[in-house]
C-alpha cells in the first residue's frame, strides 16, 4: 500500500483461500497483460480464459506463460470443457490441459444438459490430473435453479473432488445467481450458505453493485470471480472500504 | 486455430465478401492499434475510423499506415463525409482521401438531409476513386423510416457504385435496425433481406444480443459492424458456436 | 487538426480555465497512461486518480511523473480526503500531498458527514498549500441536496478559497446532478447557474447523453468531469459539432 490509513480491513495474501479474486480474459494482447499484471497481479488469484475464446487466442502459450511467470494461474472457461464433451472429444480435453500445463480446470454444464453423475464422473477424473473448480447454473436464463437443487450439486461436486465451486453468472451478471436485471437472487444466496462452506465457492459478480452486496454480506474477503480486467483495482478498493459503496459499511464495523 | 474440435461452423476467409467484420476504432494509440491486430487482426476485414474522430486523432498517417500494413482498409466514418457535404467542401473531402490514401469511403445521410438523389450522385462520384459503403438510416431515433424505404434506397445506393451497404445503429446499437432498447426491428430486417442479397448488406450489431440474433438468421458468415475492439474475439466465438449464446444454435443444424 | 473544416466552433486552449476536461483514471498501468497522452492528451485538463484507487496503485509515483511531464497535473479523489478525515488523520493527508508534490487536492463530503462550516475550514488550510477542487453532492442516492443548499454551498467553498466546485455524479452517473436513471436534474443546473459563475463549475458527466445535455447547454466550452479515458475523444469531438449527438446544433447556431 502506498500510504497508511488506520482502521482498513485485513485482506489474505497470497497464496489465498478465500479472499479471491478470479479475473476475466476475454481477450487480451500480451503486452496488456503485462499491463494487467503490473497494475493488478497482487490482487488477482486466477485468471479465466473466457469460455472458448482459447481457440481463437493468437499466442496462447506466451499467454499463458506471461501469467504463469506472475505466479497466477490460467484456465480454459468451463464452455470450452463442455463444447470437447458434447463432442465427444474428453481426451482430446485432457490431451490439451497436458498440452498447456495448465493445473486447474472448469467442468460446468451451463450450455449443455450433462446427467449430475456424469458431470461428478467428469470432475473425479480431471481431479486426479488438476484442480477443478466446478460451476453450478445454467446460462439459460430461462432454467431456474431451486436453492436445494444447486446445494446438493455444490455438495456433491465438492465431493467428487472439486476445490471449490463456482456460482454462475455469465460475463454479464444476468443469469445464475441474478436476475434478468442483474439483482441478486438474495434467498438463494442466503440458503446456500446454510449448508456450503463459504470458502468454497466463489461467486461471479461482474457488476459493481454484486459485488458490493457480496462484501456487505460476507466481508472483504469473500471470493468473487469473472472480474474485467479494469475492475479489480476498483473491486480491490470496495473490498477495502475505499470506494464510497462500502465506505460506510466498514467504518460501522 | 489452438485445437480442433469437430463440427465447428466454416468461416470465410480474406478477403471476406461475407463473414466480414467491420470494427470501429474511436480513438485508439498507437500501440493499442498494434495490440488489436496482434489477437484479432484474422478476423476483422475493414476498420472505422468511428464518425468524425479522425478530426482529433493525433499520429493519424501512422495509425493508417499500421492497419495497411496488417491488411487491413481503413475508412472514415459516415459523419466525416457529412461534415463535409453540409459545408460545401466535397471537393476537400476528395482531397482528403486521396491525401491520406484511402481505398474505401462511407456515404452517408445520418446527421444530415440529403435528397436521396444528390447521396446517389455522391455514391456515383466517389465509387470512380474509391470503393464505397453507402449507409442506410438515420442516427435521430424519431426518424422511422420504412422498410419500403429502406429496400428502395438500399437498391438504388447499390446501382449507383456503393459495393455494400451498412443499415445504421449508431456506436450504441439504439436507432435505425434498433429500437430504443436495443431490440432488433425484426420485421425490418426480414423485409429488407426480401429484396436485397444478402452479401451485400453490413449490419451495424455493436450490441452482442443483436450479434446473436443476426447469426442466429443468418449464420455464421453474417456481415456485421461496429463492433468495439475488444468484441471482436468475443464475436468471432459467436459465429463459431463456441459461446454460450449460439452454442446450441450451431450443435442442433 | 487534421484537415480544414469551416465553421468549428472554436474551443479553448491550455492552460484552460473554461471548455477543462477531467479525466477519470481508475487504474491505468503506465504504457496505458502513455497512450492515454499520446491519444488525448492535448483534450486533458487534469487528472483525477478515482476515489482512495491510489492506495492500491503500483508505481504510484511513476504514474505522477509521466502525467505532469505532458504537463498534465494529477489529483486524488475526494473519497480519498474523506478517508483520512474521518480516521482523524488530515495531518497525514497534507504530508501525503507534499510526499507526491501534488498541486491539486480535492474536498468532498460525499461519503462522510461533514458540518459545512468545517468543509469549509478544511478548504481553506489546504488552498494555502495546493490549489483546491470541492465537490458538492452526496453519492447516496437517497439523499437529495435541494437546489438553494447547493447553490449556498458553492458559494462559501468558493469564497472560503476552492478554485473550482465540482457537481458530483460518481463514476456511473447516477448521483448528485442525476436521477438514477442517468437523467440530468435540469432545474437543479440551471438554477445553480443563476447564482454561480459556470466557468467557476466543473460538471461530472460521465455518460455521453449528460455531456450532450451540457453542451447544448452551456457550449463547446462547458467544464465536463469523470470523464473515462476512452471517452475523451468522442466527447471532443462532441464539443466540436462533429459527432451526431451535437452536430446539428452547431450548425444552426
Amino acid at each position: 500500500m502506498n500510504y497508511m490509513l488506520n482502521s482498513i480491513p485485513s485482506r489474505t495474501a497470497k497464496p489465498r483461500n478465500s479472499g479471491f479474486t478470479m479475473a476475466m480474459d476475454k481477450g487480451l494482447s500480451l503486452r496488456e497483460v503485462e499491463d494487467f499484471i503490473e497494475t493488478s497481479g497482487d490482487f488477482i488469484d486466477i485468471v479465466k480464459l473466457g469460455w472458448a475464446t482459447s481457440f481463437v487466442t493468437k499466442k496462447l502459450k506466451e499467454k499463458i506463460e506471461i501469467y504463469r511467470a506472475a505466479g497466477i494461474p490460467v484456465y480454459f472457461g468451463g464452455t470450452l470443457f463442455e463444447a470437447f464433451v458434447i463432442r465427444d472429444q474428453f481426451e482430446d480435453y485432457i490431451n490439451l490441459l497436458n498440452e498447456y500445463q495448465l493445473t486447474f480446470a472448469e467442468v460446468s454444464d451451463g450450455s449443455i444438459t450433462l446427467d449430475h453423475d456424469i458431470k461428478c464422473k467428469y470432475i473425479e477424473t480431471l481431479a486426479k490430473e488438476v484442480t477443478v473448480l466446478s460451476e453450478v447454473g445454467s446460462k439459460d436464463a430461462a432454467k431456474i435453479i431451486p436453492p436445494y437443487k444447486w446445494i446438493d450439486q455444490m455438495q456433491k461436486e465438492l465431493n467428487a473432488g472439486a476445490w471449490k465451486v463456482i456460482g454462475e453468472s455469465r460475463e454479464g451478471g444476468t443469469v445464475g445467481l441474478f436476475r434478468d436485471s442483474g439483482e441478486v437472487r438474495q434467498g438463494l444466496v442466503e440458503e446456500i450458505l446454510t449448508q456450503v462452506p463459504e470458502e468454497k465457492i466463489i461467486w461471479e459478480a461482474p457488476q459493481k453493485e454484486q459485488q458490493v452486496w457480496f462484501i456487505k454480506l460476507l466481508g472483504s474477503n469473500v471470493n468473487l470471480g469473472n472480474i474485467a480486467p479494469n475492475e479489480i483495482i476498483p473491486l480491490e478498493t470496495l473490498r477495502l472500504g475505499l470506494r464510497g459503496d462500502t465506505f460506510d459499511f466498514f467504518l460501522n464495523k
